[in-house]
């Protein structure tokens, strides 16, 4: 007879349908479940709620990142952590973080029902506002846990309804000052290991469904404000426009130039993807222009080299212009390699089912990115079939989401 | 002793400071009085209020205009028509429209207490949706009276919140199956007479307080989507994207390169102060932007080609960068000349106080455009000092809004 008692197992393909409903967005399409909003605390619930199922315990931190934790009789020291985030950029995809936070318990569930007996805890965590779309920061959880930004920084962030960060945590029952170094949990944890869908193309061509991380690109975000003369569209003559569009055009402009000029050595990339156009009337010359500038390289010096040469051109457009022009940085994200002897042991339990895995780095930021600055840290990659991401058409075969989560258990499994 | 039942003699600068709290944008600066939304709902029972204060008899037509009568005895025939409009572009200054409706309404108080006995009604206009900031289609309450829009294409409008026209109209207890030509109220106005702050600045250098409109350019928006592929701006290399902000960026170069290339002989201008971008997030690569491109010059066929030519460059930027455009006009407004022999009349009843008034073309539309192909239709224009419009900074010196008001008055008093 079995055991009536034994938790369920899993599957990630089933999990993930059950997150689809929550944050679809009607305007942007995709996902948009942002920190502690309506979309963001139904996903935390349903990870309460299904760890709980696993007879995991579950707790919340200061910095408002989840855990849910599986310590057995017989499982002492240091856990083996693992997860993602469960928030997404406005319009996002469905798997990205969802898919490692669903993987972990997934895999925990799977080692329960295998009569795995773990070494050491394992810990499922959801990292909180990871993409950085509510308050401007990404892997802010992360960062706040590892003691990596200033917390009065933070507290003083306001999102574009103009709650302030505090006010947001007061809301859903956490308390700001409260926020900030958590030297205990971050000793709790052995190493960190955090599955992800690909971003990119690379392991389609190779055959692969998963893959390892090798390095993260150093990357940052700017906030540029561009300030002019808002006017009447039609009734002033171009000679006397102030028009920050003209610079926002210059800048977008600037960003693809510079980055592909030096794409070939230091992989550099640029992007604006958000603009905002005060007043915003279609027959009013705009007052000002807000843009963010996202800029990635290899190396710390090639974004920094790269931002200087586009906030130039910037400054240029500006004067021709006679705009204002005003940069200020909001993150900066130093180059991550994930470490070579935790990767080596997992590529190792993953060889009898997967042989010889890719190891590929990526443009992508991550919490694990955050943590190898602290514990041991990797990242497993489930291919993404034609490589989109942070949008709608983001995906993942079936079948490789639950190779991932193969790959995962198969991890976990030998890390404890 | 005083009648103590007559009417208030009003003053335009205490009327207008009156106005100043309503719709107040905190987030652009200025003001953001759109359609039947809060703000416009206050300013519109402000104007009943005001109007019935005065003894005139207030109506609100099919199509959300709203009108007041004086009509003393002896007054017959078709109507004097003047006023504006009180709603406003977002973040727009203080007096574009309401100045032409508080300056009517204080005219109209000011014959009355000098026992002015008009031989034709007085009527005061605040004609609905000026700015077209909530539907997209300016001069909308004008057009819908005159017969000059599909009306089906205006019940099919839906603002940026979702809701529908005809949603809106409900919510404000109108009925949107009864709008559209309203023959009745056409021809019970003999002529139109607007009084409008000065939208550029060319009464400033001339050192007059009132002028007199000649024309109005040719002039539309164009409402342009650019759709490429959303994607992660970190993984994604640079040769596989198709961004649309690359194309956007080309578009409001091109408008402006166009504008000044023809400039000098068409007085042509071209602007993109609207922009949208799909999804917003700072570490995404767009899917896609929705721009709006605001299209000027001297004569129909001057606009046409100008928008021809910034169209074939978004084109061509499309091809470039792999993405689809689409093009959809929203409005066109034909060159507008005003009544020669009204304005005439006009300025020979301003001459005894204001010398020879200047008389100026402008770039702004107007419902006094719109009427000018129905009735005679003429406009007054207060001097702004700096020329600045649809902006925060938009303004007119106190002993300026008095001026207009004399002229105002001096102009309906010959005319009735």
């Amino acid at each position: 007879m079995a055991d009536v008692q034994a938790p369920p197992v899993l599957d990630a393909v089933a999990a993930l349908a059950e997150l689809a409903p929550i944050g679809a967005d009607p305007v942007r399409g995709g996902w948009s479940r942002h920190l502690l909003d309506d979309a963001d605390r139904a996903m935390r619930a349903w990870f309460v709620r299904t760890a709980e199922s696993l007879e995991l315990t579950v707790e919340t931190d200061a910095n408002a990142n989840q855990w849910a934790t599986w310590a057995p009789h017989g499982a002492t020291g240091p856990a083996v952590a693992t997860g993602s985030h469960l928030d997404s950029v406005p319009g996002g995809g469905p798997l990205d973080g969802p898919l490692g936070v669903v993987s972990a318990l997934v895999a925990v569930s799977r080692l329960m029902a295998e009569g795995h007996t773990p070494s050491r805890p394992i810990v499922v965590a959801n990292f909180a506002e990871e993409e950085g779309a509510r308050f401007g920061v990404p892997c802010l959880g992360s960062q706040l846990l590892a003691g990596d930004i200033d917390t009065d920084r933070v507290r003083a962030l306001v999102d574009t309804a103009g709650v302030t960060y505090p006010e947001a945590m007061a809301a859903a029952g956490h308390d700001a000052a409260a926020i900030g170094h958590d030297a205990a949990r971050l000793s709790s944890m052995a190493l960190y290991l955090e599955l992800h869908v690909e971003q990119g193309c690379q392991l389609a061509p190779l055959g692969h469904p998963v893959g390892l991380a090798t390095s993260i690109l150093a990357h940052g975000r700017w906030r540029v404000t561009l300030t002019g003369r808002g006017d009447h569209a039609g009734a002033t003559e171009l000679g006397s426009r102030h028009d920050p569009m003209l610079v926002a055009a210059a800048a977008v402009q600037s960003a693809r130039a510079r980055a592909v000029g030096s794409d070939p050595v230091t992989r550099s990339r640029a992007t604006v993807g958000k603009l905002q156009v005060v007043p915003g009337g279609s027959n009013a010359i705009a007052s000002e222009v807000r843009l963010w500038l996202d800029a990635r390289a290899e190396h710390d010096a090639d974004v920094r080299d790269l931002v200087a040469r586009i906030v130039g051109d910037i400054e240029a457009a500006g004067r021709a212009e006679g705009c204002e022009v005003t940069v200020a940085e909001e993150s900066f994200s130093t180059r991550v390699a994930f470490d070579g002897d935790l990767t080596d042991r997992i590529a190792a339990a993953l060889e009898p089912r997967f042989g010889d895995a890719p190891r590929i780095p990526t443009g992508a930021g991550h919490d694990a990115g955050i943590l190898s600055a602290h514990l041991p840290s990797a990242m497993l990659f489930v291919r993404n079939p034609d490589g989109v991401s942070h949008s709608p058409l983001e995906g993942a075969a079936d079948e490789d989401v639950r190779a991932g989560v193969d790959a995962l258990a198969a991890a976990l499994r030998a890390l404890t």
